[in-house]
């Protein structure tokens, strides 16, 4: 059988890959789920039939959405996640010796339960003792929780959805507040080929909160364009502020993407992604 | 009507746009040529059905491929481009006040035609009196041509077909000897997250004739994975040894991809790519 996944584009651009059988298809009660066998690139997780991850390059992703944040902070003892229910951003936080407790708050519990079941290397850091998994609203749980992180992530799906109030000013005022004095928001931001609108409100939103906003890139096969960008919002600190050199360098041995070379070099944006800002 | 083309790729995966309708379809001596007009991307060039480029993304190509040898080298004269038959290479090229000859030399005489015809954005500097187009092999062109350029430009199609002589090492010696003293070449160079075989092969022949040679990348979405990869070798200069920043900034007012951060940010390498050096 001759099977493949497609995923259309507003653009009228699609992508796809080819299938060897679905794992896993189901419907929580904030999205479908589908866990993917494919033909060269792993498993895949689909929810609502975007592609959240390939087995094959979800670490282009993981990596940099939590390496980042972290070494831009001299001292992140406490993380937030917000979403992320595959475990990949909380794998690499609980990788910080520094990290003294990952706080993850994923909606969706169905998405964390299959993940482990399905992606088992992916979903590997649930069982760390660094980890506390709350099922909750990442909303509600941000505005309960004030000066408490150093660093937080927002490892979310697209704005239209479950993850739509994760894009607005109104949120981005409460993570301002669950941050300590020189804490760091980091978010999944799109991609400023095909997204430039969403981008464009979704900087404003930030840059209406916080006084440092900027930009990194991440090169990401399957997502649209294979670009894909993500916000870094600060209290206090630039990237660059504390370049914790050695730790950097120990820590880069062990992945496939993040490194010191690209801890600097992700924020350099070709001229049509910085209109964004 | 319908109508998609789709690129698959080796590992399974394919990539497809929408197309209101064919403007040319052709064979030359050495490949098949078409020329399609997209719904949203412009038009598209395909040589032997594989996409060469998008109206709307070819920015991303041309000008990485062309202003980073360019601003590496202190002082680049004379500048030879292999291939680049659509003429996006060369209109970059000629933008440099510093260059005062560029000599453009394309095996397949209909591939200049069709895109002067169908491509006039990017064919643009055939024109231009600094540009002296020939109808020729390359390889041969290098071989008697010695010391002569400051800059050499591989912009070439995929080691299968017409361009495969132009991925070994016999040609790299001759492209060395093709270039003067403090000479570099730049070479289009494939993509590492599928085609980590041939690259190992290209940057090992590079590296058995040039003293340095590395990587730098580009964000181009209808390449395979979206991340393209330049090889960079050099007989004398690293990239950074020559910073003209004042060029650079005036230049990059008048680009859609290339800075000054861009210049230095591309050859900060994921460690997955970074193997192939």
């Amino acid at each position: 059988m001759d099977l493949w996944f497609t995923e259309k584009y507003e653009n009228n651009t699609a992508l796809s890959i080819k299938i060897k059988k679905t794992l896993y298809s189901g419907k929580s009660p904030f999205q479908k789920i589908d866990i993917l066998e494919s033909e060269d690139l792993g498993r895949i997780l689909l929810l609502d039939d975007f592609i959240m991850l390939t087995e094959a390059h979800e670490f282009a992703y993981h990596e940099m959405i939590a390496h980042v944040p972290l070494f831009a902070h001299p001292n992140p003892e406490k993380v937030l996640i917000i979403g992320g229910g595959d475990g990949g951003t909380a794998r690499e936080v609980v990788k910080h010796d520094v990290v003294k407790k990952c706080v993850m708050c994923e909606i969706d519990g169905m998405v964390v339960e299959k993940s482990k079941e399905y992606l088992p290397t992916v979903a590997s850091a649930f069982d760390n003792p660094k980890l506390d998994l709350l099922i909750d609203d990442g909303i509600k749980y941000i505005k309960e929780n004030k000066d408490t992180f150093d660093v937080i992530i927002i490892d979310s799906t697209d704005p239209i959805g479950p993850a739509e109030g994760l894009f607005k000013q109104e949120f981005y005022k409460q993570v301002f507040n669950c941050l300590k004095d020189d804490g760091i928001m980091v978010a999944q931001a799109e991609n400023p080929y095909y997204y430039t609108d969403i981008q464009k409100d979704m900087f404003d939103n930030l840059k209406a909160v916080f006084p440092i906003v900027t930009m990194y890139l991440s090169f990401i096969p399957f997502y649209p364009s294979g670009m894909w960008s993500f916000a870094f919002a600060s209290k206090k600190y630039k990237y660059n502020d504390n370049p914790r050199i050695s730790d950097i360098e120990n820590m880069e041995k062990t992945l496939k993407y993040f490194n010191n070379d690209i801890f600097y070099g992700c924020f350099a944006l070709p001229n049509f992604a910085k209109v964004v800002l």
